[in-house]
């Protein structure tokens, strides 16, 4: 066992011992079959390309289905876009039907929803220009109590302010937020939508998230949280167009960022299949190619980053989701062959690689094992739920803490 | 007039119409000689050079009387050092007496002085490695509150700490500093520091200062205000060993830095007058040189640059000070010609452009005058302390704001 699969073990398994009963009486020495239903850890995805099929909207019914299977095949956890310049276009015509139709549709599977983002100066709505200061913060506050309360229920979980370490210094055009962070300052723009979103939803997990890995965003967390602004998670950008960061640097990062004792979100994991950005790019909307396919090369290389970054996450125990950023190359932010699936539908190996990591290294497919004398079940697994089986009776359990563990649960 | 001319004047010029009275009458259509005597602008330097002088234990005491000479032809204002492993090597002997007699020499003449840091993690006293971080507390607490009463009265402003934003994640060297910052966080070191400095001195003058021209020290900056944490100027550093940032640079970080409605200091600017350090060196210190010559081309240039800094921070209302690193070559930081005096104690043209702007072109040199038939003398002038002459006779005025003025003074 390696070391990183040594830290893994640690925080994500735990050693259960179950005590099975049938009738009220132990199953001893009997055969069972036991198998995970649900990762505690959330492996998330973007489900952008999924709102046509909830919608039964698709164009291609047959391949949105397809694609749909793909998700569900490594995902647990779906990121939802409410850009305000494409949510609202239109000032008071919110495509709310449109996305809560699609969050149901992941709920309902049991998939948890977020939110992304309530407040962000990129893609936001044109018509707060407008608008004075005064008036795009009340907006902003409004629109974010509409959203939190409109999604109750079915999105309980918010990227609540989006890169706020460049917000007010942005200057690649005119916009209405960072007109106003600029004017009110970062902490009080990062209070005031903090404050309407908790409001509208009190139980709801509220994430501040950036690109920004330098000691700035360090510095923004630092006093957010000292103006006593309550964070629920931290979310850290890990869109890899220019190269895979590498264990050592996402190791750093995840000790500079789990000093706040926050839960960490690694909230957009990107890693290409074809060639790698040149690094002089600063902002990675300024790379424009009209074509930036996927290679064979590319493919066996994103297969084992992939591998690699999530292993380094799994084994830090401030990390509770890894968000990638786009399971198809179609339709991909920038063109980039950043999905785990090509173009044409059919799957990557770094498809083929998490789907293997996630039900099988780190999850439970269906297994055959006898209970003991007492009718204990010996299993080590991950975190997250778990069923048994026996003779058509079946019982549930979940694991939820690492470490040694005696559960009980009786087959229906 | 240029537009940066232009603004100079706006903010650093008074019109002023002075009522000279001598033995209580109007001094009508008379000759007089009026001549600025001091710069409300801190045109500052360090004076780490000049403590030897001031003690009277320089090893060559006709040189250390002409730098003091040419230091005083050109600066108003001293830097002196109290990097706390230089000034208090062993536990409980600081080197109060010199460094104090030292602040004395240019208090006396008229030189404001700052004492510069009283917390940082480079320099930092080793025998605080030996130390659990409440007992590091306790010292740096203890030794903030013992250098600002000790030198109350004579050094009343001060670098409190320096480089916030590397502070708790500086990983050249374990040091004390760096161990309790990333204990506590940045915002309670810093809040633990000041409060510290004013408890002592209550009327001293208190900066935040920094290398971090990025957004990291923005957001730092953001969170210590928020968190209610006074601070009285804000210290920008130009360390530019690798070149000249240019007006463009320079204008930006003014107009994000400006945005706290606080006063800048420019406290740490370095020119130099031979080859420019490469780019890709991230920390100076690692740039380590036999020998970096000061050359005839690289004289011109810094004597250009030096120039074009200085107009471009004069033009900036928010900017109060601007401390130069190092008047001499001799024993400067990491060996480079960085002087406005060479080696061998002659001045580059880098001296000769600064004194004649601070003093001829910016200043008031004793300039002849007529009053006219009712007294009155006028004058556009920089803000500053005045000093006019008439026949042996004597009155003194101060333009404390830019703009038109009327005034009074009676010549004794």
């Amino acid at each position: 066992m390696t070391e990183t699969s040594g830290r893994i073990a640690r925080h994500r398994t735990a050693d259960a011992r179950v005590a099975l009963t049938l009738d009220g009486a132990p199953l001893a020495s009997a055969e069972v079959v036991v198998e995970q239903t649900r990762h505690r850890f959330l492996f998330g995805c973007i489900g952008f390309d999924l709102i046509d099929h909830a919608n039964g909207t698709a164009a291609d019914p047959e391949r949105a289905a397809r694609d749909a299977e793909l998700w569900e095949g490594v995902f647990n956890f779906a990121t939802l876009p409410f850009y305000w310049g494409r949510f609202e276009p239109e000032r008071g015509r919110p495509d709310t039907e449109r996305l809560r139709t699609a969050a149901r549709w992941f709920a309902d599977r049991g998939h948890p929803v977020k939110g992304h983002p309530l407040a962000w100066h990129t893609v936001t709505a044109d018509w707060l220009l407008d608008l004075d200061n005064e008036a795009i913060a009340r907006a902003q506050v409004d629109r974010i109590r509409r959203e939190v309360a409109d999604f109750a229920g079915v999105i309980d979980m918010w990227d609540v302010i989006n890169e706020v370490v460049i917000m007010p210094i942005f200057d690649k055009y005119d916009n209405g937020i960072t007109r106003l962070c600029r004017d009110i300052g970062r902490i009080p723009m990062v209070r005031m939508v903090f404050d309407a979103a908790r409001e509208a939803g009190p139980n709801a997990v509220l994430l501040l998230n950036d690109f920004d890995m330098s000691a700035a965003y360090e510095c923004l967390v630092e006093g957010v949280l000292e103006a006593g602004i309550a964070i629920d998670a931290l979310g850290l950008q890990s869109h890899m167009h220019q190269g895979y960061w590498g264990e050592e640097k996402t190791e750093a990062v995840l000790d500079r960022f789990s000093r706040y004792g926050l839960p960490i979100h690694f909230t957009e994991t990107t890693l290409v299949s074809g060639e790698i950005m040149p690094p002089e790019i600063t902002d990675l909307n300024d790379y424009q190619v009209d074509s930036w396919p996927s290679t064979p090369e590319g493919e066996a290389r994103q297969a084992d980053e992939i591998e690699r970054h999530y292993r380094t996450l799994l084994a830090h125990p401030s990390v509770e989701a890894v968000t990638y950023w786009g399971m198809h190359d179609a339709g991909m932010w920038l063109g980039a062959p950043g999905g785990l699936v090509r173009a044409d539908g059919t799957p990557k190996p770094s498809y083929d690689r998490l789907h293997r990591l996630v039900n099988t290294e780190w999850g439970t497919p269906p297994t055959a094992v006898a209970t003991d004398a007492d009718g204990l079940l010996r299993l080590t697994g991950f975190l997250g739920d778990y069923r048994v089986t026996h003779r058509g009776r079946e019982a549930a359990f979940t694991l939820a803490e690492p470490g040694e563990v005696r559960l009980a649960a009786a087959l229906d």
